[in-house]
């Protein structure tokens, strides 16, 4: 039976997911790597991916297909560009991994592209020829499907929509060295950081906060009643909506996913997104549809798996 | 021989090209035509086509795909919508020349969108996979290409880069109703407006100006030296410079191919341009290439010509 392997690449760790052809998510494990940059530490990632398929009734040469999703620039022939947050050597982990899997097909895609894939193949954006997937974690990430395919980009930065400039009056600059970008305000640190300069400006004690990505208690604090965390989310939507409107004039997809972490707390703000949003967008784009994304922190992991898939 | 047929729509008459399925344009023609609305408007359209393939040794039982483009919407589907500025009547139209011609494939295409379908079909743009055109003309319209298919956008607003804003101070409109649109700065308008300003600032008398859209009166006085013909060119340059950089950030295009009436004169504010969109672009896209289009008018002609074509 031919399989599909979905490998997410994080710091520490892989997450790896065993699929059918059709898309069913057979099995998970998570294998703790480390820096993968030498044969010892590839040989722990095959060796890993060799037992997950021997546990599942499988072997190497039932596997056609195997995706990698990197945190970082992947451009549409497939190159991984600068890793900036992870050790990882691409091309000798390829090698390695060919060595053991010779039937597969091995692609790498970016990790916001990949969430896109995923709510594509198996996700809320199932069928769907256009969309735009934002993922709202740490930072903002995304990735643009129009006419069916992904749109990786020349040089990597096809749906960096993160690092749209949504104003340019800052001051403080984002962590890509430009100033004012989506990131700054959209991210759960930019949350955080509007939240706590609306306690400051409305003198009121912030609550207690479990470091500088929770939003998950500024979310809770605005359904108590907490102004300067409605504060903090309506700039959040406000931004979001303004960057999604330059978006529309660019591709006018017809469907907006929002994923990553802070896409959760997605009802909290849909309505007050969506009006945002409209304010901002060209007339004929008024009716694109807001949705969350439906994967959550696997859909990466389906993605990348789909994106071997379809080139296999 | 199969033939190919692009008619460029305008306000007043429409202009014809009969191409060889290779994009050989063989003949031109201009048939004058005011509203298209009625059968009697029909039947000049169609009897213009049939007359320009007798004149050239063809009958319409040749013609296998005949492309229209339009200035305003086309959506992913090829529907028309709104048309602010003809009087056009596409379902009427496409019925009839379907009558004329049996075997043709019809397609409408906006009219910027077909100019850059026509650069990737014989122009700078030929074989290219990924690349945006920016019409610059009375508005600025622009075309988007990705994995070599162009993005007309759900509601047929793909490419409608002359809305992306780039200055949220704006205090006037723009003719979308929204405000600070790029096209308020960089069209042949724009630059008019930018330059009259710039006199104004500089305590400085005008150059004789033929019209709201002379830019080449412009143009000549910033060869000859004048200040504010130099302040209103930056301006230029530094506002759609912004734009695409932004518009990197969506979909990271190989290539921008600057076209349109004002495209002509991109040698002078090549490099202007360049040292501005690399001022604000994100790193890795600073190697994208600004080039000029290279088919004029015609563009949208062999666009349009080319979309019937692929879809046939």
């Amino acid at each position: 039976m031919d399989r599909v392997l979905g490998i997410d690449i994080g710091g520490t760790s892989i997450k790896v997911g065993l699929f059918s052809t059709e898309g069913t998510l057979d099995a998970v494990t998570k294998i703790p790597t480390g820096e993968i940059v030498s044969e010892a530490a590839f040989a722990v990632v095959t060796n890993g991916l060799k037992a997950l398929l021997r546990e599942n009734g499988g072997e190497p040469d039932d596997v056609i297909a195997i995706g990698l999703d990197v945190p970082g620039p992947v451009d549409d022939d497939g190159e991984v560009g600068m890793l900036a947050n992870i050790e990882l050597d691409p091309d000798g982990l390829k090698a390695a991994i060919l060595r053991e899997f010779p039937r597969a097909n091995l692609a790498f895609v970016n990790d916001a592209n990949a969430a896109a894939l995923g709510e594509l193949w198996q996700g809320t954006a199932k069928g769907s020829k256009s969309f735009v997937l934002i993922a709202i974690g740490t930072g903002v990430g995304g990735g643009v499907v129009a006419n069916g395919k992904l749109i990786s980009g020349a040089f990597g930065a096809g749906g960096e929509i993160g690092h749209i400039t949504v104003n340019r009056d800052e001051t403080e600059s984002c962590g890509c060295g430009r100033k004012g970008c989506l990131e700054q305000y959209a991210s759960a640190k930019g949350i955080v950081n509007g939240y706590k300069a609306a306690c400051e400006e409305l003198g009121v004690t912030p609550v207690q906060l479990d470091g500088p990505t929770d939003t998950l208690s500024i979310f809770n604090a605005h359904r108590a009643g907490d102004k300067a965390a409605k504060v903090a989310i309506d700039k959040m939507c406000d931004y979001l909506g303004y960057a999604m409107a330059q978006i529309s004039a660019v591709v006018d997809p017809q469907v907006y996913l929002i994923g990553g972490g802070v896409g959760g707390g997605f009802k909290l703000y849909s309505e007050d997104l969506r009006t945002a949003y409209r304010k901002y967008c060209l007339a004929p784009s008024a009716s694109t549809r807001i949705l969350p994304a439906s994967l959550g922190n696997d859909a990466a992991m389906y993605g990348c798996a789909f994106q071997a898939l379809s080139e296999h």
